[in-house]
């Protein structure tokens, strides 16, 4: 399959990693790239689409940074692929089925799609219902029982000192 | 969503040309541009990614051309869809989680898939699914139903004319 952004990964994470902050509080946009290991750049660029589809807030100054916009379980795994890759369908049709011959000069004649479209919308359609189906509450959830001790203890440590 | 390659499109339509040929005869690749209405150079590159999986038998010469490999109904959309576009996942996760404060400098402690990996492969896997669930045959099906008589005997005739 051709490959989603690699910002997708990044943006998951930084969404995760915003579900940890103190309420009313935000995160530096620094912070979120140096708890990834990522340049500033790079995850602002990220950062920029999440909030252009108000899933996350910035707060600006210097004293500024990003809190997530609404509660991790109003946040849902597509919400955030598709800020990052665009909510386009994946699959492309060009309408190359009226190039064929005895295609007719009729456009209402095309006013369905071409059926191997629609096959083809129908999958990708359950792909975005099933990422649909998944929260960043459904994330927290994991990491509370998958991300180790030691682990949970630095990112709490990490967030306590660098929120504002 | 990251959109497939193009020409994604332009296989499925030729897969599905080349259901029509009489048994035993091969379609030349100019045929299947010319039909298409794209050129040779750009659809051969497609071909020969089909003749790699073993979807398309290529005969060589200057009577040569393209068949199906196998029966239609043997033949899936994903098929088709992971020639022209790789069989990997479309989500690309590049251990971002190692980064993070308190990660463990021990690599069997990642041994097991990120959560948020996981969720997303599970995700796209429902997709690939779909995909594979629906053949070629289910497209020539469609296409009985739902291209129009006219339509249909220039196809017809187009094949009888170009076949070898
Ligand atoms: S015309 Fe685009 S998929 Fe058939
Ligand atoms: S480390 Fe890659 S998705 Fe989490």
């Amino acid at each position: 399959m051709r490959r989603l952004s690699d910002g997708v990964e990044a943006a998951l994470h930084c969404m995760l990693l915003l579900t940890g902050l103190d309420e009313g509080m935000v995160l530096p946009g620094k912070s979120l790239a140096e708890f990834h290991g990522v340049s500033e750049s790079y995850l602002l660029k990220h950062m920029r689409a999440l909030a252009a589809r108000q899933l996350v807030e910035a707060a600006p100054g210097p004293r500024g940074g990003y809190r997530l916009a609404r509660a991790p379980a109003e946040i849902t795994l597509l919400d955030i692929v598709e800020a990052i890759d665009g909510s386009g369908p994946a699959f492309t049709c060009r309408e190359i089925r009226r190039r064929a011959p005895g295609a007719s000069t009729d456009p209402c004649a095309y006013k369905a799609d071409c059926f191997i479209k629609t096959r083809m919308l129908s999958a990708e359609a359950v792909w975005r219902d099933a990422l649909r189906r998944q929260s960043l509450a459904d994330l927290v959830a994991d990491g509370e029982s998958m991300i180790g001790q030691t682990n949970r203890q630095a990112i709490a440590a990490f967030l306590k000192a660098e929120q504002r």
